[in-house]
């Protein structure tokens, strides 16, 4: 196996990064400025589905710390159905105590009644500074808005509507030959569990999948995508992943075709955060392989993902491999420190523990960066993706609050 | 207790810091330029106890990459005695293979020739880039150069030939009314086990002490001390902290004061490399207290000490409490969301789970961080010390290599 070919596992299933929420049949949605932000520029945003099925999953921060808005669409989404997400950009609503709690709940009540459904069919994600209630008036008059004017051509004005720090909106989507199809829009610069800054995306498919189908595959692909995007090792309050099906097509696709193609989707997305992270210059793929277990092989690479040092080497262009070994000899993984071997962009610059091929003929100048670390002790093999460390990085969050 | 009183445990026993390693009797060191630098600075040290004990002990990195010179001062060290320590900066010889074990070898061999001893008695320490052999003809000559000229004036000289990035000399020294003392020097900016931007440390002493006493004091005193500066969170592949006992004193301390002496000194010298990290502008201390347990709370400060975004908001001068709450809430340590407190520099920012203080009465902008967790959760307490993460950390690790 190749480097690239192990770095996208999913690249059978087609992207398209024009598609989002609403190319799936039975969703609308809208993007909206409310007023939330001081800026003026979209802070809310809307999907609806529209059925016939309303089922739905989630998954969310393992932070022990969960803002309020997580704290109810985890009890929205428990029976598996949901109508419509509200989410809003500008405010994290998160360790605000009991009246951000029913902030949230008041915004979700707000949706329930233009969409006259049930409460509890309405989920809430926000994202923005911590520690700030949210302006409700602005806020609730915007809920009015967006699902009044939520329609089949919003997908693109909801995923700029929860922007914050990031610098494109996030869409995609794919469609399957089978007469079923699946699309996203995510923002964030880190990643789900175990880390974020505040990353949140919404995922619909008119797919016919019954709800534990739907629960099982968002699980699944968000532990091979998102969950492996470690851009700077922190994690948000906040982070959240909904999906939610119509079953509008009438198609209910092959055996595992619907994990694979969601995988290939959130793939996409998470690549499309690794890309605009926070002040970053180069974006790594840190894959280990021969390892003895792919918990091993998860273990070793978030270790180097989370160095530091390396992250800054990478900034400066330095394929370090000392480094690299570094972080390795931290982890409790099986490996001989004699058997380990370290590629930068195609290039051995360590071998069999000494000194390899010269680094000199390592090209660090794009903004890809390869990294392989064969531990030689065992079959298994897992990618992790990250980001380097840069000036930008720390402008952004000793300037920004967040 | 308050603040303060929590974050230095041991500050009744007095430090100086124009003591060294030559300030117990029994000691001679040298520090020279040897020509392993190409800048042509101090890049040569050794440390010699002339007795009449010759007991020592050391504690190494906790890196499965371990450095040649770790692997030979393991060795060295196992019988509890040492004669010399030789130090070289400009070079790690880390990942060199079985040549790189063999230069510490000779460099030992050499040593102990020039003071007619055992080999075995001879520790190495290196520091500087991974994966480059050094040059032996320069360093063996530098060596015999080095015990030749090593006197009791030469502490401050050793401690000026161990820097790299160090952009200050880091020495201590604690004399006991008793009539026995304690000094050490130091380089690093990082930590001991499990991390460190490789740190090197020897003290000595010429207290009366059993090598089992000894080697207790060292554990117990590194456990409190460099165990708990987490500058970056990036661990060495070289750290090595040595002691050496020449009883020269003929005092013999009472019980546990030596090992309170020790913490003392060890202490001393670990907030010198914190205060001399690369590219720092802010020392913190997080102190977690009302813990259930040690480990929790040590878990916790941990958890913040390494929180990227953490570090760049007190860059920013920003008490940004939401991000501290962040990294408290990734770990397993017992406490309830709804009850935990955080103090910056003596305000109490979030209180009892909701926002506390106006947080414009925090004033960051000296170079001392106080950071205070209350879990209300227990009886325990333990302080961790870090630094912000700058521009300047970047560029030196962007742009040098080590």
């Amino acid at each position: 196996m190749t480097q690239q070919e192990s770095t996208h596992e999913a690249q059978e299933f087609s992207v398209e990064r024009a598609g989002s929420v609403t190319t799936p049949r039975g969703f609308r949605a809208a993007g909206l400025a409310c007023g939330i932000k001081d800026s003026g520029k979209h802070d809310l945003a809307v999907v609806v589905n529209d059925g016939p099925l309303q089922d739905a999953s989630a998954v969310f921060t393992s932070n022990r710390f969960v803002a309020a808005p997580v704290q109810w669409s985890r009890e929205a989404v428990a029976d598996g159905t949901l109508r419509a997400v509200v989410l809003n950009s500008g405010g994290a609503n998160a360790c605000t105590g009991k009246g951000g709690l029913a902030d949230s709940l008041q915004t979700a009540t707000r949706a329930a009644q233009a969409l006259d459904c049930t409460v509890m069919d309405v989920a809430v994600c926000s994202t923005g500074l911590i520690g700030v209630r949210l302006p409700m008036d602005e806020l609730l008059a915007g809920v009015d808005d967006a699902v009044a004017s939520a329609s089949v051509q919003g997908g693109a004005d909801a995923a700029a509507a929860i922007m914050t720090t990031d610098t494109v909106r996030k869409m995609a989507s794919h469609t399957s030959p089978g007469g079923w199809s699946i699309g996203g829009i995510a923002k964030g610069a880190g990643m789900l569990a175990p880390a974020l800054a505040t990353m949140l995306v919404v995922i619909t498919t008119d797919a016919d999948i019954r709800p534990l189908a739907l629960d099982r595959a968002l699980r699944e692909a968000c532990s091979q995508t998102f969950d492996r995007v470690d851009s700077d090792g922190c994690q948000s309050t906040n982070d959240t992943v909904v999906i939610m099906s119509s079953g509008a097509s009438g198609v209910a696709p092959r055996g595992d075709e619907f994990t694979q193609a969601l995988t290939a989707v959130c793939q996409d997305l998470a690549m499309q955060l690794l890309a605009d992270a926070e002040g970053s210059s180069h974006d790594v793929t840190i894959t280990v392989r021969n390892a003895a277990s792919e918990t091993d092989a998860l273990e070793v690479g978030r270790s180097i993902a989370r160095n530091n040092l390396f992250k800054c080497a990478i900034f400066g262009k330095d394929p370090n491999w000392g480094r690299v070994l570094s972080a390795v000899g931290t982890t409790g993984a099986a490996f001989g420190p004699d058997q380990v071997d370290v590629w930068f962009n195609g290039v051995c610059v360590f071998r069999q523990g000494g000194i390899g091929e010269d680094r000199a003929l390592v090209d660090l100048s794009g903004r890809q960066v390869d990294v392989v670390v064969d531990l030689n002790h065992g079959p298994s093999q897992a990618s992790v993706w990250t980001n380097d460390l840069t000036y930008g990085y720390v402008q952004e969050n000793a300037e920004y609050s967040s």
